[in-house]
């Protein structure tokens, strides 16, 4: 039994159960919304971090761990087209690194992270362990009752987006078993929109193939939360339904249409792809695409809008482009991509714990 | 720097932020509390788990695991007077446990003690581990707005009382440790109350020495959280202050205290001392009153009440009852015990993570 298998086992067996207060979404989204009869809905979300597993002790700093324990459930919040308000962390360490520097760096990223979105540190806990680094990130947002957004509101004909571009997470990681480093100043440069590669996709000054290194390093450590967008398109009600990235496109695309009980078709030409991928493509063996389509942690938005709201989608946010990569068929389950004069249906091969 | 010295720095750290939208209660108590402005608050709690410190894998029935992380945080949400009704839990383990019978034992654990008080699972987070047994439980629960019961409530004069009775999980964590393993019959019983030890401490029956063996165990691997006097303390509005005695009666009562700005005056002879431990101590090596004072997860309630509200307190909720154990003095910061005609300072020797 595989993770995804697993999950939906236990779905339903919470499901069978008859006490779910106002439990309006459960196990099987990014987050769970719990209506609050107050004209808002609570979402939560939780995301646990282990070392070797989700991220690699050695070659990453303690302050971009902070950063990225907090940013990949802000995503999750986002994804549910929440507004981040509250934090609690539990983190646990050896008894060296709660001795050394790791804790105080650790908290430093974090709080600059929550800092940035107005997020407060509301609590947690704090725990020895006798194996390595172990965190679970939580995060609570709210969202106006009732257009919380869901994966499973697709409908054939919507039309497909993502938030910024892909890939780059996924070529960070494969630099960072390659043995590359990030550069120590710019893990203190913070969260600036101008650190963040996708953000400025169009930048026209030269980038040499360090540059691009440690943009692609910095994609993978430092993920940008696209908690502005989830904002905007909960607030408008714009998306129809939403994932983010964080699997992998085929992975996730194939979550949300199965959620959705319809299928989609991608335009492998449309697909946004990471500036600095692209740049070094070739020259390190990445493939653009491939890492685009089934690289995960890019915590992009990946969201489908009804072709009437298309007109109403704002061309950025927080810097943030969007991109239209394809249409919801009602061809359910099936994901195919186009690319040129062929078309094949698209596996699902993100990451996934406990494949088989 | 110990474990309490980080998490005060932590809170004020995190107090110093000019964002926190309708937070009540932060970092420094049992959970936080959330302003719903629909005239409840919303408590939240976590509680990480991992193997070797908060639990031994080879002695702990994967189905004992599942209640009692979900117990531990259950007990957080009656201590702050909430009534609990949804769960998060992220859980991460080996593939080998992943391929095992582990999960699915586990999570019938969790589902009998959720059912059991009415909540939902109702989010989570599962991932492979390469380092064991990784567990993170989650808990919402709710409350009358402005009612919950902090840490920080009690005043001079008020009385302190403590549900059911103290020392039989310190006593069966030592058992464990001398090799005793829990029947594996006894782990299907459920949660009944008949088979809570400290339900019914004045049963008549005769208890031989294996019987009162595996009482302790279960103390210690099925902790019964106590919801319903939580529930009852928080709606009647009875307790000036509460937490849970989680790392030990000394040092909790502790911690109330410094929250308080109060001290504390306690009499060893009203300590309810649980009764297996006493019908074990002396052939065992075992000091009732040391582990009631400082051996931890009892998880019953420590609770301060104001003189006028003491004839309001029920004898019994589900059966268990209270003790009043002391009274609140105004030497703030001094916990005191009188034991026959001498009278000491308790210092707190509970369970610390990271003891310097």
């Amino acid at each position: 039994m595989n993770e995804f298998d697993f999950i939906k086992r236990l779905r339903g067996q919470a499901q069978s159960r008859r006490h779910s207060t106002r439990l309006i979404t459960g196990i099987g989204d990014d987050g769970c919304v719990i209506s609050e009869s107050s004209g808002c809905d609570l979402i939560v979300t939780t995301d646990l971090l282990t070392e070797n597993v989700d991220f690699l002790r050695g070659v990453t700093p303690a302050r971009l761990l902070g950063h990225k324990a907090l940013a990949v459930s802000l995503s999750d919040i986002a994804a549910m087209g929440g507004r981040p308000f509250w934090s609690l962390l539990s983190i646990g360490m050896l008894r060296d690194q709660w001795n050394s520097n790791f804790k105080d760096e650790f908290y430093e990223g974090f709080f600059e992270l929550a800092d940035h979105f107005g997020v407060a540190l509301a609590g947690g806990d704090v725990s020895e362990t006798t194996v390595g680094i172990v965190i679970d990130s939580i995060v609570l947002g709210e969202v106006t009752a009732g257009v919380a957004i869901k994966r499973s509101g697709a409908r054939p004909g919507d039309q497909i987006y993502v938030t910024g571009n892909l890939g780059g997470a996924a070529a960070g990681l494969k630099l960072l078993e390659l043995g590359f480093t990030v550069r120590s100043p710019t893990v203190t440069e913070g969260s600036d929109a101008d650190t963040d590669a996708s953000a400025s996709p169009d930048q026209a000054k030269p980038r040499s193939d360090g540059d691009a290194i440690q943009g692609l390093l910095l994609r993978q450590l430092r993920p940008q939360p696209r908690v502005g967008w989830g904002i905007v398109l909960g607030e408008r009600q714009l998306a129809s339904a939403m994932i983010d990235l964080s699997d992998g496109l085929s992975s996730d695309l194939n979550h949300l249409c199965q959620e959705s009980k319809v299928g989609a078709t991608i335009d492998a030409a449309a697909i946004p792809l990471d500036d600095d991928v692209k740049h070094l493509c070739g020259r390190r063996a990445l493939d653009p695409l491939a890492l685009a389509l089934h690289g995960g942690e890019d915590f992009e938005l990946l969201f489908t809008v009804n072709r009437d709201n298309v007109s109403r989608l704002p061309k950025a946010v927080d810097g943030v482009s969007i991109s239209r990569i394809g249409e919801v068929s009602d061809d359910s389950g099936a994901v195919r991509i186009r690319e040129k004069n062929r078309e094949w249906e698209l596996q699902p091969e993100g990451f996934e714990h406990f494949r088989e």
